[in-house]
């Protein structure tokens, strides 16, 4: 199904719809409508039915969608119906919170190696993973067959770790660095940066 | 200006020229071009003048921008030639991370009250701030004149607090919940979800 084009935009809707989803079948729920799942995740029920039904739709007009059923095909479209190794790179704050972060491994992640190039924390332990050095970062994710990391790195240092993480064959960087990083074609990259988001609101304030 | 209609998804690439700016800046660079600057935030330099022209431009032709201007105009476009406060709601691990960061008050943000609503964590301190008991939230939120808040509780728990900051005033969300909110149409809401963003990855890979 991924080999036809579809807008980024839509892709990046598919995972909101999916957790929504999730939260109806573990209340029990086992059918939906394109009008509640719209109320629930704040798009309209139109702009629903026009991006599930570039994979094919899954709905039935009158009774809606089986949760179920619609859950195993978002899995299987977003790739997350395996479960994939994620590397944490940077063991500070938030490379603490990310891998204490208990809401990964229902979602198709699991956080299997900590990095730090700090010889305060390499060693150390951050619950069953222990801190290892950038220094034997490469061969390590190649050796675990790992293609995704989070990044969370001062902005200074974020290129050139990138750089290290292309080569040793990572394909997807959740960049948590306050800075813009530049990659080749065939790495796609996301952007957390909590003061762009919070700047996109003051806007409007 | 802020009253003229911007596209959303146009005010939403603002922060990171901005960022980008800065940084830029910091390392005693005075003027760029729309090439340069796109070159580093992987935006074409068409859509960037195509974006600042919405505002006025800013830029000459042939010289291109002046860097510490348009961090100025961006700055107040974005409403960050002042300081917000914010406050963040849930003490965990997140809620400690974002308290801890150091990246928000050069960026318009500075965090100025915690709350939980675990007696454990009540009292307790995050740096210079005490954690305070979300029994208090509304009053205290009313009383520091907080309009921001970073959301750092339990899915499950998410909507109620949102009603919660909504009644006490708040009119920008920061969502860390893994789960949609909704709020009356006065209020803004960006969501940070580290497993959304690395599913709409996992698509391409």
């Amino acid at each position: 199904m991924s080999t036809k084009l579809i807008p980024d935009i839509i892709v990046g809707r598919l995972p909101i719809y999916l957790r929504a989803l999730r939260y109806m079948k573990d209340k029990n729920q086992e059918t939906t409508s394109s009008q509640e799942l719209g109320e629930n995740v704040g798009i309209s029920a139109a702009q629903i039915r026009k991006d599930l039904s570039q994979f094919g739709g899954f709905g039935t007009q009158g009774t809606g969608y089986k949760i179920d059923a619609l859950i195993t095909n978002l899995m299987e479209i977003l790739n997350v119906d395996q479960v994939w190794n994620v590397a944490v790179i940077g063991a500070g704050d938030i490379g603490h919170a990310l891998t204490r972060y208990q809401g990964f491994s229902d979602r198709g992640f699991e956080i299997k190696i900590v990095f730090d190039n700090n010889p305060d924390l390499i060693g150390k332990k951050i619950g069953d993973l222990v801190i290892q050095s950038t220094d034997t970062m490469a061969n390590a994710l190649r050796k675990a067959n790992i293609v995704i990391a989070m990044l969370t790195v001062t902005a200074s240092a974020a290129q050139k770790v990138t750089d290290q993480l292309v080569d040793a064959g990572i394909k997807a960087i959740l960049n948590y660095a306050p800075i813009s990083i530049n990659v080749p074609e065939h790495v796609v990259v996301q952007y957390i940066d909590p003061s762009t988001h919070l700047q996109r609101m003051t806007y409007y304030l």
